[in-house]
């Protein structure tokens, strides 16, 4: 096919362009109706080229939305002993948060600009569905699979929501093992607990 | 005193011209160093026209914030069983959101502006400190009432925020007899339960 008008291969800025690109897609599509065809032509490049840097559509999100951590190297591994996976989810998740200050400050903004609008909170549910909701759903025991690894979402999203954006004082202030003991159990009973009592 | 170059009380714009003020002081200074004579001062009018349009100080916060439900009214009175508090919070919280489309409009507006950014945070910490919190810790039994009420708060914050502003498909395809079900026990363990285990 002609290539006309296309851009250079590589050239400096493709990459943004790209990234620019899907967030504009991504916004006002959502993840399902947004292809890597779509993205590359807006962009005007080889889909090929979209590949080549991103990978997979769920790279290119996670790249789009600068998602700072992979969940799975955070949460993929809980060690060996399932009744104790709500308290350590809990744990690695409020670790990121108290860890390096530059991710903590890019999960901040991820999370502001996700909840600023709702074509942004669109694509902040397809991030999280497609990652760290999926990671979770690895955890549950028992029915309804999705709606256990959402209530947990909801729990810690709740939870670093009122720690690091809004600042609550009592749970600003509580210390991480603190947080781990109070949470820790919601967390492990939406995952493996009975859901009606 | 002179009251040179002040509005004439109660012209038609006056309202809003504390409103303003108030968002204004609150956001920059804060509740606390928010006083009612510097709100006058910056919307150019009497202290006592300020007290006159909004009462207190915290019904002005929640004037300025356009809370568009008294906490009290909603939350103040769960009922004889402090067993089943948890469970008529989560379903309170959830009806008030089903209902009137303006309420839920307001409400969206309210944490979309203050997870916006850390003027706005402040602005909303002291709301939720100063209101729904205080409500909550009426419902407390056992040690550190603060951080039982502020779990909750986390609880039910990241609840409302998965179900309606990001849209989560799972919560927000449940049922609100699941939701009161699966999270009311949350909310009552944070309340009167144990906090570490």
């Amino acid at each position: 096919m002609a290539r006309l008008g296309r851009r250079p291969d590589g050239g400096p800025d493709t990459r943004e362009t790209i990234l620019a690109a899907a967030r504009d897609l991504f916004a006002v599509n959502g993840f399902d109706r947004t292809t890597i065809r779509a993205v590359a032509t807006r962009a005007e490049v080889d889909p090929a080229l979209v590949h080549h840097y991103f990978g997979t559509k769920d790279q290119l999100l996670a790249a789009a939305l600068e998602l700072p951590v992979d969940p799975v190297a955070v949460l993929g591994d809980l060690g060996d002993d399932p009744e104790r996976a709500g308290a350590e989810l809990v744990r690695r998740v409020l670790g990121l948060w108290e860890g390096d200050p530059e991710t903590r400050r890019r999960l901040v903004a991820l999370m502001r600009t996700g909840l600023s609008h709702d074509h942004a909170a669109t694509l902040l549910r397809d991030l999280f569905g497609r990652t760290i909701l999926l990671v979770l759903q690895g955890f549950v025991a028992g029915d309804r699979p999705e709606l256990r690894a959402a209530l947990a979402g909801t729990q810690m999203g709740g939870l670093v929501l009122g720690r690091y954006l809004v600042g609550v004082p009592a749970v600003a202030d509580a210390s991480v093992d603190e947080l781990v003991a109070a949470v820790g159990p919601t967390v492990q009973r939406y995952l493996t607990g009975p859901l009606d009592r």
